[in-house]
């Protein structure tokens, strides 16, 4: 063994990754006693404690054993190191958009108009202190004053009237619903919307809970065939359905509040994914504003409506699954830092919320407007649907052409489109193909070129 | 119906909130006919779209129907409004620590010593341009750069070699959990240390799981219990068990591997959860440092080492189960912001991670210090054990005195302690009481004070 005494390794380290891989190599027998740590120290010119330190060492990882007055023996150790793990691939990120000059993504969110100095002004703020409050274990829920700001939200922009305490806070809407089935519990069984946003149905099942389509009519789900279903939940999104557009009318509301109150243990999940965008009359009130039998689950994200990677959902629970929660997860700590949910509630209780919904909103309205002015040459091909909010719309065609027949098309031409049947739970051969456009990701003058070369080329 | 043309409500919305609530309150009964747009514009003197707009409004949220050729009829609307739901109170918040003069509370952080202006540095850095990729969605997984950092840590300070691809970032240790509980997938038996930290145990037991106890020896979970147990998953604390900070040895590292590679539905979870602080020797070497034939779902944590509101865990995969992350939710959106993704890597790239763990590490060894030294006099009627790391030590009573009764001695002085009782999961009658101390919350000088009381009127 030689030591280096001018090495940043410290000398009792030294011989311990000596002995250690004596050890592990087998140069040092199972079985086997170490010197003495006199012995060692005299031997090695080395302090006395320094020895042991390594011992201690060897011992608390277990390569040696100490026996009372007899001193430190190698301790069995089955074949260890030399980990060879399997390489898994990750999948990669998609980065088709590249590869299109267009895309009409229904899901776009547009960044450029993200209020990045309001929010590097309200976060510098938040930060200036030294304020131990803020990096200290927060409320499971969210922060009170936070779901204060939330209430106040719903209740002036979606007519829910409700109390802080009936909302939790979470790390984006598939965490809320993560949490949601550990409320619920499970073997439970749920209709979806079908056509629907996929994205939550696949959530639900892979939560291991039953799930079943549910068609849809002018006037949204139909609650005849969602009572025949079996469910005992029912996941909807009334005020503007994803993707068709429809909104659901206070009748089948009613039916539909009817259909839960049948039973205790039904509920209704309101998706309200993106009721901040609406062009035509007043917005319309959320299911959860005519809930008077507390039997709907109403979810909410801010990841929509101001930017995907602010990840802040939330839901308000009816009073017997809050009880619930309180028993079954009250203890699950929260996933939203307390920074992040003060900056976007300083955002909403300084009016920046609104203005930045406003400016939106406008901005969505011109693309909005543009696309169906560029669209309307093709009314004697197709029938636009779903246009009066959200940020996308549907065209309908009526002269046979196949979707995947336009798709492909488009495609060609350097242009995304997307189909109809991508959000069909239930496969079914489609009379007229139906294509949605989504306009938030495209400027006007995108969506002016967009157009005609799918005027021309395509449709 | 009378107007008001100065008010900020615009007429069209005057129009339909009388209706509506003529509607609501039964005044127009169902199935009346409303008067048509051209008779009512005439009646009220304003321009024919506007009464139009009203009646569109009605019409999309269902009060009224529209039948071709006939006009506008009220709908038939089943009783609304008037939510009166049901208060549930919020459980209070813990505010007890305010009671107590002291609290070894054996799950503090110091936050004293977080790196504020550092934080705030990095924060303003990440947010200076206009970075419109910053606030796109993320990778599900975590961003690739971020776990990059986190393997390079695990690599030089836990022994552990893996690839950022087998790491899945959360926000926070109770959603990894329940991520992970979608990767395992239900109907399997988890084995957990007695005593043991009983959060995680809660999380999984509500998570649907069969939990199963398993003793301890002086080496840490007895593995032939383990085996008895019909366990799938063994959840352990190798590296500093909690409570009890038992140091496993290698040797029955190796028999818990031995045990998991039995099976192909076998793992153990590694919580490695305070792993930073250890105050004699170097670090023990995690777990999956050894784990061969890819058994071991490492889990690890930012928010015991920077800040409990630092909402950032990662887990490390095997092979076998990273391909089923990606089968069953790769689509899960990340819980955790880019931005607070981008702050903690640059605070482990830059070498602030290490001097702020050096820096802390120093600060508990001169409380653990402190306190071993104010507890010497007492060395007649109790021993200390679990000493050399993390952030509490246990002491054990030799003097017949009951767990309950030392509580409730220090609760009347103003101190608060904690009983090894509330982490067993089995009860059992305890044949000498071990109180916890935890000292990361408390002074060099609070530790002196409390100590000397504890010394001369509790213990």
């Amino acid at each position: 063994m030689s030591l280096k005494t001018d090495s940043k390794v410290p000398l009792y380290e030294q011989i311990y990754q000596y002995i250690k891989s004596d050890i592990q190599s087998g140069r040092i027998p199972k079985g086997e006693r170490l010197p003495s740590t006199r012995a060692l120290s005299r031997h090695l010119e080395v302090s006395r404690s320094t020895v042991e330190l390594a011992y201690e060492q060897l011992l608390s990882e277990g390569y040696v054993e100490a026996e009372p007055y007899r001193g430190f023996f190698v301790a069995q150790i089955e074949e260890l190191y030399h980990i060879e793990q399997e390489k898994v691939r990750e999948p990669e990120q998609e980065e088709k958009k590249q590869i299109y000059r267009y895309d009409f993504t229904p899901n776009g969110v547009d960044l450029k108009s993200f209020p990045y100095s309001v929010w590097r002004k309200l976060s510098k703020e938040i930060l200036i202190d030294d304020r131990t409050e803020l990096f200290r274990s927060g409320n499971p829920q969210g922060e009170y004053g936070f779901r204060s700001a939330v209430c106040s939200y719903l209740y002036q922009a979606r007519g829910v009237n409700c109390l802080p305490e009936q909302v939790i806070i979470g790390a984006g809407s598939d965490y809320i619903l993560m949490l949601l089935s550990m409320i619920l519990g499970t073997g439970l069984r749920i209709g979806f919307e079908d056509p629907s946003y996929k994205h939550a149905y696949q959530v639900m099942k892979e939560l291991s809970y039953e799930t079943v389509p549910v068609g849809l009519d002018k006037n949204g789900m139909k609650v005849t065939e969602l009572q025949e279903s079996g469910a005992d939940i029912a996941y909807v999104t009334p005020s503007h359905q994803y993707p068709t557009g429809i909104v659901m009318p206070m009748k089948r509301r009613m039916e539909l509040l009817k259909w839960a109150q049948e039973k205790a243990e039904r509920y209704v999940i309101e998706d309200d994914y993106d009721s901040e965008f609406r062009y035509k009359g007043k917005p319309i009130p959320a299911l959860k504003g005519y809930d008077k039998n507390d039997k709907v689950i109403y979810l909410g994200t801010f990841s929509k409506s101001i930017a995907p990677a602010i990840r802040l959902s939330y839901m308000v629970l009816p009073g017997p699954l809050m009880r619930r929660y309180y028993e079954k997860c009250g203890f699950i700590q929260s996933t939203v830092s307390k920074v992040d949910q003060l900056i976007v509630q300083q955002f909403i209780e300084k009016g920046y919320y609104e203005r930045h919904l406003n400016k939106t909103r406008a901005m969505y309205k011109s693309r909005h407007d543009v696309l169906i002015e560029e669209l309307r040459p093709l009314m004697d091909v197709c029938s636009i649907s779903g246009e009066h909010a959200g940020v996308h719309l549907l065209l309908t065609f009526k002269n046979k052409r196949s979707e995947a027949e336009l798709i492909e098309n488009a495609r060609k031409c350097g242009i995304r489109i997307y189909g109809m049947s991508a959000y069909r739970i239930r496969e079914r051969r489609e009379q007229e193909a139906t294509i949605l456009l989504g306009y938030a990701n495209l400027s006007e003058e995108q969506i002016r070129e967009a157009v005609k070369i799918l005027r021309d080329s395509v449709f």
